[in-house]
């Protein structure tokens, strides 16, 4: 319904268009998921916090950096930034979520009519940096192959508070054949600034998740035989734990709808 | 002349004193570099500031990860935390830097009587942490070597300012053999969350260094011939950014007077 009439068009090849013509696009109004979308370039999960709240999120990641890896901060009422050179975090972003009081009012595709001067905007790593890589290292990726969004979970696993904010571990979860386990980690491991190594390799109940068929974001994925669930930490944590600590005013993305920011995969590739 | 008469005596081995151990010796007055101890324990640089500088803070350190890796922060007015269990990090350091109003005021051993509720305390990473693996790996330490601190320098290189603080950049130099600059840059680059791979190999008047023996900061060492001089960002940063910044209160550890903490050295290991 936000569509506008002048959308532009699904491209033939979304890999094929480059980080500053995908925002442009999506400014214009296409409200599509990003998988796929800009192949080699970063995408990004977002939160955006009033300033009062600022430090308790930026320590949040500081305290848990797997499941909030910041790639950048713009300042209190800033809409632009390096890693979106030319653009507008209010309006680049196919779709956001507005949170009130804790609570989901909106899924915009543009939150123009909700800014502030006081706003921050944290701009967090996403595990689609790493699924390139496991790609080309031969491990094929379910929700790929099956078309969907990749299924994430909240867990019983707390993570550390900080002022305000605290809240509980959010995973995504790919299925991994047993043979390509280690090697899942081991090429993971590379990108500690999007996510990393997994938190937990196999039986999905020592987290709490009672039925791996009913993800709590996102969609399921079938488990073919032989493969175990591999699950790491999610970048819709700090989400979840603004939504806990209620504040007045937040805004996310919209799951899998990410920024796509102008910093290529292999720049947070170590060593 | 801050010693106690009842400072513990050095240790004969200070390498095989554990953390809680050698923290309670600088708590007793004991005051001296900490260069050789808690072999295989992480050392951390210091810097703390009032609460309404905190954001700032941590905002630089996101900005400026190679020279700013936080490792833990104390919430305003906590003297412990998981990194120092059952310490104090008033009195835990061997000694501090006072500044006021960005000027260096005091050099004490203790911080208790300076300490006030607001004070954020910010854990930073140090260097010493990969010295280590690089001489596991068969690279010697000039300055371990010829018994000195490290030498430190001021750079021409701005860092990326946030808020309030803005600095230059601070870099440790260590001369390391042409067939071994390699061998550095990979042992070290596993080591992103304290300081990681160097910023610069070779040239130092391309950093605006003009006579290396001159350090800023720690002591030169001589360049053995073969040797290429061998620059990282160093920890010292944050407390020359604070000191540009000139706020009302600051705090430091001493250059070479590190907080030794409970993390071990290979828990910053990656992948």
């Amino acid at each position: 319904m936000e569509l506008s009439v002048t959308a532009p068009a699904l491209p033939r090849d979304p890999g094929a268009v480059g980080p500053v013509a995908a925002r442009a696009a999506f400014r214009s109004g296409l409200a599509v998921p990003t998988a796929g979308w800009s192949r080699g370039y970063a995408q990004a999960n977002l939160i955006i916090v009033p300033k009062d709240l600022a430090f308790d999120m930026l320590l949040f990641a500081q305290r848990n950096p797997k499941p909030c890896p910041i790639l950048g901060v713009l300042d209190a009422g800033e809409t632009t930034g390096p890693l979106l050179a030319g653009g507008d975090i209010r309006t680049d972003v196919p779709r956001y979520i507005v949170y009130v009081d804790g609570e989901k009012v909106a899924e915009p595709t543009d939150i123009t009519g909700y800014w502030r001067d006081d706003l921050v905007t944290f701009i967090v790593g996403c595990s689609f940096t790493f699924e390139s890589a496991l790609q080309a290292g031969g491990i094929s990726i379910a929700h790929i192959d099956q078309g969907v969004n990749v299924p994430m979970y909240r867990t019983n696993r707390r993570y550390t508070s900080a002022g305000s904010l605290d809240g509980r571990m959010v995973v995504s979860m790919r299925p991994i054949p047993a043979a390509q386990v280690a090697d899942a980690v081991r090429i993971t491991s590379r990108y500690p600034a999007v996510h990393g190594a997994p938190v937990h390799v196999g039986d999905p109940r020592e987290l709490g998740i009672a039925d791996l068929g009913k993800p709590d974001f996102g969609d399921a994925v079938r488990i073919p035989d032989g493969h175990l669930p591999v699950f790491w930490a999610c970048g819709v944590t700090p989400q979840a734990a603004v939504m806990e600590s209620r504040p007045a005013l937040a805004i996310g993305h919209a799951p899998g709808h990410m920024l796509i920011t102008d910093a290529r995969d292999t720049d947070y590739l170590v060593p």
